[in-house]
């Protein structure tokens, strides 16, 4: 079967939904953030470590997977699940993010689809619609992408419009070819922060009947995050009720927060293991330097009261002893720590919403991750 | 309370022993191989796991935990085994290793110990005998090393005199400012491969009377596996009975077998996780390369029937691909597996020994090892 929505309520204060989604792989709770396994791993964590946070969907990158070992190696081990051992459901992206940020100049983004340079050797390569569909038709994910264009935060009113245009045809041409009974297949809406591109991205786009919504253009490089909510805000009134929408990209807590409020369901991004790996934490308090000379001998854990593993084993002092020698448990235990915050962040925010008291939840949290 | 070693029985056809060492962290069985923690952590894996590859003994260096975080810094967090969230024994090696390596010159090495460079900064350093078994001591492992000159293969006879001579001498030294009541010392036996020095060296430690007995000098640089075997087997005769005797850096199977025949209780090596992170595995048929491209679509586990938590989850091409693309994890993998591996290899010869049997086992396993 393909995935199932289910709306179970919305705060009584604002559009902050709750729901579940049922997938071939077990069911999960939104409002959701999905750890990110770019090339069929979660950074430096175990599936077990990734379940014991909590988690329910991973993410796994397409342009990755499709250069190495490759959709049919994958396709051949199994599908993603059982290549990487990881028995819940699993989101596949369309590869646009990363090709895009590869094309080199505006010629190199033709309507059949993006020529670029592979990362690894430069081999010419062109990425379309019905390619990148069929990529995740094999890597066997639970949801696939369609294929959009990801125009940059400086792109213009013109190129906008043309861009959405454009990356209809394109989610028309995905979804004719696409042909995995057992996946999904999500919508994504573009244009910018003007409130007209949007509504007419999403209406359009809704039309073709996906699956689920993601909205897009959202985590590209500059865009402030005024930019952000509007491009939330003048995109969820034209999406349906009864289908999950995901917000690309962002996994900053109080952009969660701020997703949250305006009625988006899924959120995904690399912050929590990236940051880990340079010694970051989040903390109800905000995020704090692990290297930092005054941990050196500070016994208690990377946040008091946290229930992830790093915290309840770990001291601050042991911590920062691995970061300093460049020793990868240290980042393996704050990947856990940030990811196992993140979740936590969406598990008070599921309480909090069937309390209808979503919006007090908010200001507290922010308050408090402000404070320091 | 100390270390205690009971020998519960020699193969009736070598002097292969099957033995116990009760610890304050437990009691573990021999011969036993240890894994290396250097810097309070084995490479890349939890204690957990560590603990589920089935060792009991691990290792941490001396010398990188002096220059970081420092003794008393993990003292103040309790030692070693709470620093690390370790709760089975500990050896500390006496850092000797690793000054002898970084002493540039002759005049380096004097009487009242080791000048050298951090290999971190620079700073000018000094390791005595007496310096040694402080850091130890506050390190709090269940097993410290007298600190020993480790000369290299190349010393000859004339040279390898004068040094056990003061060997012995530190040791005296390390012994009488050692003052930890749970922390057993061990004495070292060096000598090259020459009978009389060897004899002389374990003749003279022993009447210090130390917990156990180390042989040293046989995981340096450029010497034989003859000169291994001479080593100990000039040692071996001249250590007592009920005392415990560690084979100091080596790790490679056959070479375990060598030294379980001669009479070695205890083996520690960095070969398991080292060639882990460069994509080696062993097998009973040899090492085998995990980043050849025969595996990219190879479903079976790395080492078919192998029980570790690698084998048991993962294919080959999976384990291949993380190792490919430089993911941690692939590096985890095998560490795990490799030290599973050794583990196993230890529970098979006690196995053995128990039967009587342990020189056709090591035949068997010897000659399927070189059989590829």
């Amino acid at each position: 079967m393909k995935i199932k929505y289910n709306l179970l309520k919305t705060d009584k204060n604002c559009k902050a939904r709750l729901g579940t989604i049922e997938t071939n792989y077990g069911t999960v709770e939104t409002p959701m953030f999905m750890p990110v396994g770019t090339r069929a791993t979660v950074k430096s964590l175990s599936p077990e470590e990734v379940k014991d946070c909590g988690s329910g969907i991973i993410l796994a990158n397409t342009y990755h997977l499709w250069l190495r070992p490759g959709e049919d190696i994958v396709n051949k081990c199994g599908g993603l699940h059982k290549f990487m051992n990881w028995n819940g459901p699993i989101l596949t992206d369309s590869g646009g993010f990363q090709v895009f940020s590869l094309a080199k100049n505006k010629k190199d983004i033709t309507e059949e689809g993006v020529h670029f340079k592979s990362h690894i050797d430069g081999t010419k390569l062109l990425l379309t619609p019905e390619k990148s569909i069929e990529i995740q038709n094999k890597l066997d994910s639970d949801i696939a992408m369609s294929f959009d264009e990801c125009p940059p935060a400086s792109a213009d009113y013109k190129y906008l419009k043309n861009s959405i245009e454009r990356t209809l045809r394109w989610a028309e041409r995905g979804k004719k070819v696409h042909n995995n009974p057992n996946q999904a297949l999500f919508g994504i809406v573009q244009g910018g922060p003007h409130e007209d591109l949007r509504r007419f991205s999403a209406e359009e786009t809704v039309k073709l009947d996906f699956d689920g919504y993601s909205i897009g253009g959202v985590a590209n490089d500059g865009e402030s995050k005024e930019d952000m909510y509007k491009a939330i805000d003048y995109s969820i009134p034209y999406l349906p009720d009864d289908k999950v929408r995901y917000l690309m990209g962002v996994g900053d807590p109080i952009d969660i927060l701020e997703g949250v409020e305006r009625g988006v369901d899924i959120f995904d991004c690399v912050l929590p293991t990236r940051i880990a790996r340079h010694g970051q934490a989040f903390t109800r308090t905000g995020k704090i330097h692990m290297k930092n000379a005054k941990y050196i001998d500070d016994l208690s854990p990377v946040e008091e009261g946290c229930d992830c593993y790093c915290c309840k084993n770990y001291s601050k002092a042991y911590v920062r002893h691995l970061l300093s020698v460049d020793e990868t448990f240290g980042g393996r235990l704050l990947s856990i720590h940030n990811i196992r915050f993140l979740i936590k962040l969406t598990e008070e925010i599921r309480e909090a919403i069937k309390e209808d008291r979503f919006l007090d939840y908010k200001k507290e949290f922010i308050n408090k991750y402000n404070s320091k």
